[in-house]
């Protein structure tokens, strides 16, 4: 029991509290319930690869999205996590593909960029260059738009210029639905330099 | 005592109970210290004016900003409010005009064109084309990234096309400094569809 609940506990946004109750409910199921339970967390590891293409988890390989007919395969988002990726597709707004790096570029963690995928990036982009139909047209840069996301952003824009692919990144400003005054002042500087001719 | 605590609790942000606290602390303070407060509320409301050039709240005509020649008049960034004109102005990035609508158009609460600053600010871009030197150069839409404020943007937009002056609007996107998962689906698809090409 105590093994239990030191393990729960471990994982994020679960206290000791949570972790109790939880080792106590478990402990009033019937024990398929339990083991249900624990089958689900081996497979879940055993099951989950990441993509070849796209470095997205996915239990198939290629994942659903890279053999997608339905999607554009000459977009490529990247991303930084595979969180990242499902929350850009929950807006059900992007129909290209994706490079998740599976980090950010952060010096003082020692994270460098032979410990993203980003060479994976660069030869998927030299690769597709070959086929003109296959051929990548654009890379966008869907980083945070936080201090170690832009560097890593800037640093994929220096490596990837050399390829002659058009290079975009997600639009900065003001945040839809926001008022003015629960921006900072980082927001409102963003909003004014980068402000577009009106059609 | 009670018809202050009821005035207290009708200001914004204040109810009953701080407004019992404020009118508690005033009966332990000294007289002069309630009759200077009391004189500090009315000196605002008979001091306080609207600049008649830009409406910004002022106890000077024209205010400060209109005056000040460092700022440069031939671009105006026009606001809902002055809270917000003060909004732009803590960030020190903005070096322009202002115009004050003084709200926003709310047809629900019967809030038209003619109860806002809009055509004292068409006229005012109309009569500045008379002198080369103080051509209004361009109009920045300020209001707040709301479903009202983007009609109001709109329906400035289209006020103004017929006076030639070169409209913008604040950058959209995703608000510096945010994580990815704290934003919504709106700001995301908006991100997304605003991207930019990367110098």
């Amino acid at each position: 029991m105590d093994r239990l609940i030191q393990r729960f506990s471990r994982l994020p946004g679960i206290g000791r509290r949570s972790a109790e109750r939880l080792a106590f409910y478990l402990l009033k199921q019937p024990p398929e319930e339990a083991e249900q339970l624990a089958a689900a967390i081996v497979d879940l590891k055993r099951g989950t690869h990441h993509c070849s293409i796209c470095f997205n988890l996915t239990e198939s390989d290629p994942c659903p999205i890279c053999s997608d007919p339905q999607r554009d395969p000459t977009v490529i988002l990247v991303v930084e996590q595979p969180s990242d990726l499902a929350t850009f597709e929950s807006t059900g707004m992007y129909r290209g593909a994706y490079h998740v790096l599976m980090g950010r570029l952060s010096p003082l963690d020692g994270v460098g960029p032979g410990e993203l995928n980003i060479e994976a990036l660069l030869r998927r982009v030299r690769d597709s260059a070959a086929s003109p139909e296959h051929r990548i047209r654009e890379v966008i840069l869907g980083t945070h738009p936080t201090l170690e996301g832009d560097g890593t952003a800037l640093y994929l824009t220096e490596q990837l210029a050399p390829l002659g692919v058009k290079v975009t990144r997600l639009a900065r400003g003001l945040p839809v639905g926001s008022t003015l005054d629960m921006l900072s002042k980082a927001v409102l500087s963003d909003a004014i330099q980068g402000r577009q001719p009106v059609p």
